[in-house]
């Protein structure tokens, strides 16, 4: 079994998960490896002493177990790929076991940052999106699902999220193949995408 | 016959042609249309007094033209498309007859520019090559085929070609679907846009 693997980035907000939810449903065989879930715990944090740790910083991640993982899932192999609980800044205790697939999407902030990983995917997508359009979205996904108050959102976004993003995210833009201005939102990007991925082991 | 356009935007050596070139190599039906061959008249221009016409503006094209083709072209027609001579700033006498095909490239700077255009092209693409590279290729361009000296090339590149990719075309990569770094250059994504043409009509 050939396997690609596609990353897809880009800065929080910027609808990555909308590409990666619409070229799921049309592929039938994938699986998706979020970066997010590799967080490496940090249970001491809590809302509020949330900027008490920077996890908009690429060694906010376990990336030895990710390459491992990926190599793994490239060689035609299975994993048990780890979850967070982005309540409690924890890795949980179960974890999710992943069969291989002809293609492997890779989610996530920082994944072009890391050498390694980039030497890894077949094709970098960096998703585009203005800033201010990126914070409103996690502002409102940071109330509704992860509990947490505007002020504390805003706190969080000006003094790590944003730093982080124009330290280690808006400047891996220039690793990427192919730049689509508001991910999942735009439609004719995505029927690209999505011809290339249904095509991708013709 | 279902026609699709595709546009392809991008200053002046960002490797908007070597994009069409290698659509060219691998789809069977397509036709090329460029803006550049609809260049209004300038023949009072010559090497020595470049600058006296600004062609880095989008009224420097003759729309009207343009527009009707594409029109024609959509809707299963065939057309006389314009001939320009870069040497003599002329609208040549020939025409080249281009009979109709399910998909039709337009590749030129200030397409996107054009509001008209936008909204009859399926899919816009941009190609977004740095400054530096772009003057470089720009420059050996005009020399080796345009007959142009160096400083004749710096001289209008500053006067007229840089404030008008910063006015016209660089403001319209937001309209932009797909935007790719480095043009034909950029294997990976002209991987991707090849997969979607010899699909696009499935």
């Amino acid at each position: 079994m050939e396997v690609k693997v596609i990353g897809i980035c880009g800065g929080t907000g910027s609808g990555k998960s909308t590409v990666v939810r619409k070229i799921s449903e049309v592929c039938p065989q994938f699986v998706i490896i979020e970066q997010d879930n590799y967080y490496k715990s940090a249970d001491f944090v809590n809302n509020s002493n949330i900027t008490a740790v920077n996890f908009d910083r690429p060694d906010a991640f376990d990336s030895d177990l990710l390459h491992k993982h990926l190599y793994t899932l490239k060689a035609g192999g299975s994993i048990e790929m780890p979850q967070y609980d982005f309540v409690k800044h924890k890795r949980m205790d179960e974890t999710v076991h992943v069969e291989p697939a002809p293609l492997i999407i890779l989610d996530g902030l920082f994944i072009l940052n890391d050498p390694e990983i980039r030497k890894l995917l077949d094709l970098k997508i960096f998703v585009d999106t203005p800033a201010d359009i990126r914070f409103i979205r996690r502002l409102q996904r940071d109330i509704q699902e992860r509990g947490r108050t505007m002020e504390s959102v805003i706190k969080q976004y000006l003094e790590v999220v944003r730093p982080g993003h124009q330290n280690y995210i808006e400047p891996t833009k220039e690793f990427a193949d192919i730049i689509i201005p508001e991910g999942g939102y735009n439609e004719k990007a995505m029927s690209v995408i999505i011809s290339f991925v249904t095509h991708i082991n013709d």
